[in-house]
């Protein structure tokens, strides 16, 4: 029986997941894919751990050039992470004719347009495949659904509780009522948060996650940077404990999603802090878990849940895009599941919608000196801009320790342009009752 | 550009939805599949309605066979149903060399292993696809998360609320409190529920669609025969209401799962009304909506939520289908998708657990006189029987007609096998204080 030969650049957690399963199940793998497929190379800069790991049954190099270099493998997983040496990598195991498996969301959401584009002309035209599914979810298999599963359907929107560690703050803060920066210790003391969890809690990886979905769901070419520039990326370090807990008198849960919203004016790229109505399935996904729903025209609203990262279910993914790329390594490049979705002849180039041109509704906690007048002004205020409410709490009052009697005014809106209610909101900042930030989050019916 | 096409034997509702979804988003479809597909040729015993839905667009003919017939037609879609025309014309459609989609899952369920062996052999050994995306789980693409995305893993069980009637009927059992039979005629009113629902509320349909996810699962031939046999088909029809209530107030849901478990003894193959905490997700899955559960050993628990049925989520499914096959048809058998998910040279031979082996935890509502020492005896029947209480739950008596203080023992158990269960219920009814029938019904944690 034919083998199949993996190399892997960057034997780490994810790596070592990859080289465990796929040893542990081979047996199962083989009577799918029909053939024997081995890690018979890997690459970490720590020779000593990786050979502690896989001992004989595989070579362990300290530079994945070795692994490119190799003309017996046949696919290379990429694992390093990062943009610039992964990179490089990639092209080069590209231009050496290798198939390429990588996790890397960061790499194909800055640089996925170069790398595809290489992938396409390599191998005298043949083209190589750069699959991907592990890059966003896990173990979900949500690349395939959306390039494969859906491939009747008119995308309408993508919403992705994608990135695990904002999830697990998230849950944590409103299950226990704890505020932000207790929560994150919490995290980084139980692994769910690295030491510098920048990229996670600031949007940046759900960022990049979901202009790959974005991607593949509409036809276009990974957008991160534009959308960095035109879209709009909030995480959830300045979200407060309290609107976690009004969102949840009013029954909302609030959740960080990555949202891709195809539109007139082209596609909404955003990922912030959401309400989502807590009736809806993704409003109760807790914990590190993730969870991706599609809307689409035919088959209406679908979810997919499971695990958004570790060791295991990353490799799940890892070795499905793997026994895909064995299946079709030797087919003509037609006959295969194009990277993005689309035929890259029919790519299209739609505009990132300006933040302040995107449609939703809104929550406001609006905290105020309790006079009368108030409440007046504020509707005012928001009639004037044309944004309609839709539900109203004003709890009673109590004492500050200036002696005002102050109270939080939570509004809930009806759709309104962002534009707009930026100018409300500045207006209502500005008022003589306002006390301290008016926090203002987006809403998601998500229907 | 090259133009692949489709014959739909059967143009009803779920034809219609191909028909319309494949015209409406012909273009988004050309840009993933590039190429062009087209419905030329739809089959109708009345004419006349298919004619008014395709006009011009496709030849209409009222024998089936005339597509099989038709040498430019490169996919036949199965939709008229049933086992016996359905299966003459899709094996004929095969010896004619035709791809063929279906939506049938009775068909495959019990002819499944046949179908797939004469696709195998056909086209002087070249093979044909037979694709059933559709057949389970309608819009939901389950068949190939669980064929393709999840190609890593071994597949530990699976859990699917996959009959949209019967949830809707136990979703409006539990929200409105009422029982079986008001529900159903409201089911059928709307639609929800056909005017004969016995393949519905009795489990059948459930678990055609249970034997298709157990065959991909674990790599065997679809058993539902076997499964009639050996493992255990049973509905909604005979849950009484206060058992939704109860449960609820221990903190579960009841759902009709079809279950399929790998145990050391064979396949677990089962549907029945099962117990499921409240808080995991799939027990929150309600109305028509339906939802497949995947415990797998790589990735952990996956879920795949969306419409069950209906026209164009269930096109979705036969298109996505349709894709797929374009993709692979003139590729060499060895690189496509085994039909089962496993090669046909890998498929095993799993034994059916019967039912008396099968160990699961359960439910129990047993009506008594309320008098000294009734729950020391049906503790010590359980305890005989080497069966674990897990909670337990007794209300204050109430008067009956005959003017005897009558209660509920409700118990819940620890994992038990179900002959020894069967057992102690046997004594249990026996008891002098028992009055009426005992209602058992099991449980899963489904973590």
């Amino acid at each position: 029986m034919k083998q199949v030969q993996i190399g892997i650049m960057g034997l780490g957690t994810v790596g070592g997941g990859v080289y465990s399963v796929l040893k542990r199940n081979q047996a199962e793998i083989v009577r799918r894919a029909g053939c024997s497929i081995a890690v018979t190379m890997v690459s970490r800069r720590d020779v000593a751990k990786a050979k502690a790991l896989v001992g004989d049954d595989a070579a362990v190099v300290a530079d994945a050039r070795a692994i490119i270099a190799n003309p017996a493998i046949d696919i290379v997983v990429e694992l390093i992470g990062g943009y610039d040496l992964a990179k490089t990598l990639v092209l080069e195991a590209i231009a050496a004719g290798k198939h390429v498996v990588t996790a890397n969301k960061a790499l194909l959401a800055v640089h996925g347009e170069e790398i595809f584009a290489t992938a396409k002309a390599a191998n005298n035209g043949q083209g190589v495949m750069v699959a991907y599914e592990a890059a966003v979810a896990g173990g979900i298999p949500i690349i395939k659904a959306l390039r494969e599963g859906l491939s009747a359907n008119r995308i309408e929107w993508v919403a992705g509780i994608i990135n695990g560690t904002t999830n697990f703050i998230l849950s944590e803060m409103r299950d226990k009522g704890l505020d932000f920066a207790t929560v994150l210790k919490e995290a980084q003391a139980l692994g769910y948060a690295e030491a510098d969890p920048t990229f996670d809690i600031e949007g940046v990886d759900a960022a990049h996650k979901a202009s790959l979905l974005s991607a593949i769901a509409f036809g276009t070419q990974p957008q991160f940077n534009t959308a960095y520039q035109n879209g709009h990326i909030e995480g959830i370090s300045q979200l407060a404990a309290q609107d976690i807990t009004y969102a949840e008198q009013l029954g909302y849960r609030i959740k960080l999603l990555g949202i891709s919203k195809r539109t007139d004016k082209g596609i909404e790229l955003r990922v912030h802090p959401t309400l989502i109505p807590a009736k809806r399935l993704i409003a109760n996904v807790e914990g590190a878990m993730n969870a991706v729903l599609v809307k689409a025209d035919a088959v209406g609203a679908t979810l997919y849940y499971g695990k958004g990262a570790g060791s295991e279910p990353t490799a799940s993914a890892v070795i499905a895009d793997i026994v895909d790329v064995v299946r079709s390594m030797n087919v003509p490049a037609a006959n295969r599941v194009p990277a993005l979705a689309f035929q890259d002849n029919a790519l299209e180039t739609l505009p990132i919608v300006a933040m302040k041109d995107v449609v939703t509704s809104y929550y406001l906690r609006i905290p105020v000196v309790d006079e009368p007048g108030v409440l007046a002004q504020v509707a005012t205020i928001l009639a004037n801009a044309r944004i309609s409410i839709d539900a109203l709490l004003q709890r009673e009052s109590e004492d500050s320790a200036e002696g005002e009697a102050r109270t939080d005014i939570i509004v809930l809106t009806h759709e309104a342009r962002e534009g707009d209610m930026v100018g409300a909101l500045a207006k209502i900042k500005a008022l003589t009752f306002t006390r301290g930030a008016v926090a203002m989050l987006r809403k998601e019916d998500l229907a």
